[in-house]
């Protein structure tokens, strides 16, 4: 029978230190590529072999997931903090801020925000959460008389995906383009703002965009 | 010597016949692809093999300029019919929906307006003179007073990056979210719009956001 530091011991070390390491790598490589970052780059960066990436993560989303839960948590914590702003304009305008700067320093999580990821229930699971804390404050910010009565948190997903295209295309030299893109994008969705005579439109299908992710997320290569 | 019949003007008939089917095939496939569609899917689609297609084409960007200068011509010409609208903020307006529109149904397009294609300057002389008509419609509408005073021809690049990424996620599943993108856009660029107390932000370099285009035209294999 091995004692507490024999060799099983070491192996049991050894793989949770293989899985932090590939964890890391992952982090680091969406952060950096985006979620179509290859498994084998993971691997390499990590300095390990693709059986042994595959054995602790037999699936893209498994990694993903394994990867943005953590944020993903920290979102749905700062939703909650959002909504004893006293200021319900104030906490809406800033947790769209926040979203958009997590795109920017993340692009990785730029798409996930707005990607199905199906073979990962536990984190859509977290999505859909972070998702009710927004409509939440969106909610109060609306009932306040700040924001746009005919906002709805498909509005955000829009933003977000136009955000992440934004980061898409300016990430490396013009990093903080983003912040003027969400100032005017806020300011179109105060009251204050006059509706221009076609904005009557209303905001697309929730269906049809929620269908947009799951394509986004099948294009990625996850589900 | 051959006659205005002879073998010669075959050739160059059968010349003539391939280069419009390739000019043809790029279109198709860089509207519905983008701009990185592979030059071999475009050689299948045309009929022709990769050596005919190099042969009428050396290089990516001169067949971008094939393809793409017909609709700039057309983006320049609406521009200048844009000034002759009576009310600034309709023409302002009118014109960004063009724009957007011309990116929801053309990806290659899409990325066009805001790529520089360095290798092509027919099409970068194209691009400039529609941005100078941009710019004089803005002019017109800020000096109306309907456009915020703070709006500068980079905004449009913002918002057109933006609206090529939104594109890109919904063209599939909600082919006119962008639509509603717009309505929400031109709201905050109303004079009408209450400015947030953030948006005193400059909007980026005009030399790093031409970075980022140069770096999406390097991205996408564009010189």
């Amino acid at each position: 029978m091995a004692t507490a530091r024999g060799p099983g011991t070491q192996l049991r070390a050894d793989a949770a230190r293989n899985r932090q390491e590939i964890i890391k790598a992952a982090r680091e490589l969406y952060g950096r590529r985006g979620l179509d970052a290859p498994l084998d780059e993971i691997a390499r960066l990590a300095r390990v072999g693709n059986a042994t990436l595959y054995r602790h993560f037999p699936s893209r989303c498994a990694l993903a997931a394994a990867v943005f839960a953590d944020t993903l948590c920290r979102v749905i914590e700062a939703a909650s903090l959002a909504l004893n702003d006293p200021d319900p304009w104030h906490a809406f305008a800033a947790h769209v801020r926040f979203l958009a700067q997590l795109q920017a320093t993340d692009r990785g999580l730029a798409d996930l925000l707005i990607t199905e990821v199906t073979g990962a229930p536990e984190l859509e699971q977290l999505r859909s959460r972070a998702l009710e804390g927004f409509t939440r404050i969106a909610g109060r910010a609306r009932t306040s008389g700040a924001l746009r009565a005919d906002f709805t948190p498909e509005d955000l997903v829009l933003l977000l995906m136009a955000n992440a295209g934004l980061v898409d295309r300016t990430a490396d030299a013009a990093p903080e383009a983003w912040q003027r893109f969400i100032d005017l994008a806020l300011d179109g969705l105060r009251t204050l703002a006059g509706t221009t005579p076609t904005a009557t439109r209303p905001p697309p299908d929730r269906g049809a965009l929620r269908q947009a992710m799951i394509n986004r997320g099948h294009f990625l290569g996850y589900g």
